[in-house]
């Protein structure tokens, strides 16, 4: 393990895939979706402290969520802290964590960058990736990729080189997210992998890369950062660098990144019904994933996903569950600030 | 109207088809399901109040629920809620009216009995069939029929005499709850009706009627309320004596038996979806029906019934909704009181 590495996790996200539970003023990485009725964030949090010490976990997120950040990580010193004034993606998220190291004299460090809002179910695995892919950043520009298992068409892929060898393999290109023909061309081929969305380098390393590729980020970041582009790490730097390394890891890796998404990390009943959270009576219903507090009483109904909040339900087919999307652009519409 | 008019609202029963919405200690007589949001059980007092005062109603009712009734009717005198001791059917109940009656010197008055837990549209309509039925009573054991609209198989029926004329006609017969078949035919046929069950008749004659027919009720009411049989004034009686008249009634009757019959009561959209008491977000769905308070979001569902209380939420096909049954029996099964 560097005894220079530093964990900067990223929680400024928003997001609208797991409404009703997720919400404007908190989002996903603040839901108990861990193992155990964590917070994502606390659990990201809680995962990479074997391989570095809480005052080298550093946090960035939105100025309004910085309580929620609070509460949810009560030990982290709050200058670790560093919040966004204004939403502008994760290239300028990352470059105001580098930004931060270099303050800090910590400019030779490797940066491990994190998403918050991730489940991981073997995090010695996890752990295990992460060195190799830290101990490789100290010369490359390194992500994560991970196996695919099916051919999905939600995530970026990596290809690597083929026949490249090592813990950390060469990436040939960054691709968008392929459509189900392309992705099943991937899945077959062996040498394609998802992008995670965690990435390695030392942190003056990436502000060279930043200065070299997106020089308004540079300038804008940390005095003036509204007047950043708003530009992701992947598309703004990644994909334009060169040296750029992938490790692949398999350590039981979940987006959360729609209801149906949740529902692989719970074991269905007998009857392929998943239970998160409450009470279920399930009368000739089969295959359904109910989320949420209290009792849910089906009846000779199937393949639904079924989320109950406080205030608000959420009923449609779990196979559509993407389609969250088209309630909340109504909601928003509507103006119906109450429940978004 | 009869100077002589009492009022005799049966608010004892207990039912599971408006499960979560119903439950043991809020049945749904106190739920309000009657337009403008009153309980069914006060809509039933202010419909028969421009016939008859406050002081000439009571209400029959279950020991542990008499708190509810007196929240519900804050005016109603305290002495004229009765309580049963324990549950034993609608002929005790009645009997237990009919001697309270006698008690205060009021054996020749007509009991107009009624149901607290039926919604009535056309309160106008109701009160001139009542006002006939009660006069008819004076002479008569009488009923009230619906004029059936659907070959429905979850009600009891009147058969008429054929032929017969007047506002009162004679009873050939009750009849159980037909099969579909015979239900078709009662439709077509004309002189069948469906039994409300509301029963006018003078307290003597009831009283008399019970002794003759059900002397076991007559002894137990009221020193040994508990040793009486468990019997339906139907069953016990009206099909037993002779003399029984019916009259006719179209008022906008609804007995809310199942939350398919209270979707009746409320105009789709154009969707053709009912919503009762809060917000709804339809995404192609269509013909669902859904009760309760907060937002309900549906997405590329069809014909459901959506039903959301605070701790619990039913979700079942629209005409299946008397399924909901086998819930109540699970949880029974369970001993799971907090939903029960």
């Amino acid at each position: 393990v560097s005894t220079s590495l530093y964990a900067v996790i990223l929680a400024g996200g928003g997001g609208t895939r797991l409404w009703p539970a997720s919400r404007r003023q908190r989002p996903k990485q603040f839901l108990p979706l861990a193992p155990g009725g964590h917070t994502l964030l606390g659990a990201t949090v809680a995962r990479v402290l074997p391989l570095t010490p809480l005052d080298r976990i550093l946090v960035v997120t939105a100025a309004d969520q910085a309580a929620e950040v609070r509460a949810a990580l009560p030990d982290l010193p709050t200058a670790n802290i560093l919040c966004e004034p204004v939403a502008r993606n994760t290239a300028p998220a990352i470059t105001l964590a580098a930004v931060e190291l270099k303050r800090r004299g910590a400019a030779e460090s490797v940066m491990a960058v994190l998403p918050s809002d991730h489940v991981v179910t073997d995090d010695g695995a996890f752990r295990r990736v992460l060195a190799e892919a830290a101990a490789a950043a100290d010369r490359y520009l390194v992500t994560v990729g991970i196996q695919p298992t099916r051919p999905e068409t939600g995530y970026g892929y990596l290809e690597l080189i083929e026949g490249s060898e090592g813990p950390a393999r060469p990436v040939a290109r960054f691709v968008e997210k392929p459509d189900l023909a392309r992705a099943r061309e991937y899945l077959a081929a062996r040498n394609y992998l998802w992008n995670s969305g965690m990435f390695f380098f030392r942190a003056d390393r990436l502000l060279a890369e930043v200065e070299r590729h997106l020089p308004d980020v540079a300038k804008a970041v940390p005095d003036r950062y509204a007047a950043a582009p708003s530009i992701s790490i992947d598309y703004g730097v990644m994909e334009k660098a060169s040296g750029i390394y992938a490790v692949p890891g398999d350590f039981g890796w979940n987006d959360v990144g729609s209801w149906a998404a949740l529902a692989d990390l719970h074991p269905p009943d007998p009857q392929g019904n998943v239970r998160v959270g409450g009470d279920m009576v399930a009368v000739a219903a089969s295959g359904n994933l109910v989320v949420g507090k209290g009792l849910v009483a089906m009846v000779g109904v199937e393949g639904l996903a079924v989320v109950v909040t406080e205030d608000a339900v959420l009923i449609l087919p779990r196979e559509q569950a993407q389609d969250v999307r088209q309630v909340v652009a109504e909601l928003e519409r509507r103006g119906a600030k109450t429940y978004l």
